[in-house]
């Protein structure tokens, strides 16, 4: 993956261009714990050589994985990046294309990029903090601290 | 729902969380009204308990509606708040993903979240509004008045 | 086609707004080659009468061509502007909604507007190239040269 600043204020923008054979969720989760990305969200288009897509089950309270084996066009990737337990973590939904033209989709596991992911980042100055929710076990942004505007 | 800005310039940037049982065309307008919204956009990414998507009938000049009565990841929700008849109104596309990762989607009319919806909304300075079209009976963003750059 | 520019900042802001027939990727060049945009990024939703996708084939390296001949909802489109040999050039990928509430999708090549296509674009004030990719033969964004932050 490599990365350019394209917009330098009190909030930033990068574009991220990842690569032949990047692990999508795992290059993405470096960089934001390189540049200590505190309440990011962002886009993505590109294509990918397979992936693991996720359907939180309520009843399991886990994802029931969902893998996809096949050359698929990123149609959308939507995401964020907030604070769980002080570290950055990553939270992104994706619509895959198959060869077909159907689409499907889900909370994105883990992601193969093929030829390329062109994503555009923008950080802001402030805080995201996740909080575990007890009923579902998942971290779930959390805005119920004082400094919520 | 909460909400808090996580940047503030001449454009304003919030994050919104919308929690379990949270209807969100209902909660997002309230929010661009208390706010007074009127040139933004979002995206947004989390799980929905049901929804009821449109399809706009050329013919009947109204939405067809589409129930989704079933757990959904939001794989994508873009949308926009412009001015109709001095209000805010918005106006949101989503893509849902189902247990087998299958989309669906449509133009979004109702929606009960659960557990979460993650929105980052951008409020820009300046005004849209929109103006029926005489054609279709909808209200489309009109850029012909003067003030247009 | 028509555009306001909701936020002048380093990073600017445009509503654009496409109107009935008009060509979704024909009328989006102009724009950019007009306004000189060298590193755009941008979100839609609307509807088209129509449109012809592509899903990128590793072995023959070319689309194969998705054509969509009904009127559908832009569920998602998402997509940025960058150089390539010095012209704007586009990349957006659309999921569509069709009557029945599913999905499709893919690479955006032809798009024909019907009744509206709001775009919200950020142009930043840095540049993004695009490099022929031997292997692919696609014109990858390139972030390998010096400038890069």
């Amino acid at each position: 993956m490599k990365s350019k600043l394209i917009h330098e204020g009190e909030q930033k923008t990068y574009a991220l261009i990842l690569e032949k054979g990047d692990e999508v969720v795992q290059e993405l989760t470096q960089f934001a714990k390189q540049h200590g990305l505190a309440a990011s969200h962002f886009t993505a288009i590109g294509a990918l050589k397979n992936a693991v897509l996720g359907f939180f089950e309520r009843e399991r309270r886990d994802y029931k994985k969902i893998p996809v084996d096949e050359q698929v066009e990123v149609l959308s990737m939507i995401g964020d990046i907030a604070l769980s337990r002080g570290e950055p973590k990553l939270h992104a939904h994706a619509v895959l294309g198959k060869a077909d033209g159907t689409a499907c989709g889900g909370h994105l596991l883990q992601a193969c990029v093929w030829p390329t992911l062109e994503v555009v980042l923008t950080e802001s100055p402030r805080h995201l903090r996740r909080k575990l929710d007890e009923e579902t076990g998942l971290a779930l942004i959390d805005l119920s601290a004082g400094e919520n505007g």
